[in-house]
């Protein structure tokens, strides 16, 4: 048993280009782009190893993104673990009362299927479950 | 080029035990604890894939981690990534004109030797370089 591995750290970020920058220079490299409209996002994906540092760029100025990022020019925001089954996973913390966001997944970033887990049950840290498209 | 991995997700804690057990619950196992004297932090290290999630509780009142908790139960800290040589990249970073906290390694929990950039010179997230023991 290994434990989930982390799939991403994910970022809010004040200036995508800046930040992508930023990351290029310390070694990661670009991985890919995506608008995620239901979330309200723009997304950087960073290669960092096996797992993504998600920066992510709210496009409204009323997503939650933005309160939570405040006068910062980055901050961090939750992890993404990688699952097999995302279903079982979410199944199997329900039943030890823990309390999800989503209780079924939707629709992440770069074909994932993602869930969150509310962080009044994580100890205020937001944790993602995340399942990569099947190859 | 894949990027520097990520080792390690940092989270300052108010209950080392109690953040071990939801982790645990999550699907990690435990793999080290840890007391790093002169930083005056217990730690944790839960493995999550290769990567590990480092759970981090200052044990002195006066630890600039006790304020940065605040009165949350968790809070997310610093990414850390593993590289093969720190000096190098503390060189070429600083080269670049980035303002690094540790110029030169030190000693951080088990075994390996960490530097941490000056947030002022990555958007204010803060990042360590870590470089695991050689085997």
């Amino acid at each position: 048993m290994t434990g989930w591995p982390i799939d991403h750290v994910a970022l809010v970020v004040a200036d995508l280009e800046e930040s992508a920058e930023l990351y290029t220079t310390l070694g990661l490299t670009e991985r890919y782009r995506e608008r995620i409209q239901e979330q309200g996002v723009d997304i950087i994906g960073m290669r960092a190893g096996d797992a993504t540092i998600e920066l992510l760029k709210p496009f409204s100025a009323d997503s939650p993104l933005v309160r939570f990022l405040g006068d910062k020019l980055s901050r961090l925001h939750h992890v993404g673990y990688r699952v097999n089954d995302i279903e079982a996973e979410l199944a199997r913390l329900k039943g030890l009362g823990m309390r999800l966001i989503d209780e079924t997944p939707r629709r992440g970033a770069h074909g994932n299927r993602i869930a969150f887990i509310h962080p009044s049950s994580t100890g205020g840290t937001l944790i993602e479950l995340c399942q990569p498209p099947s190859p």
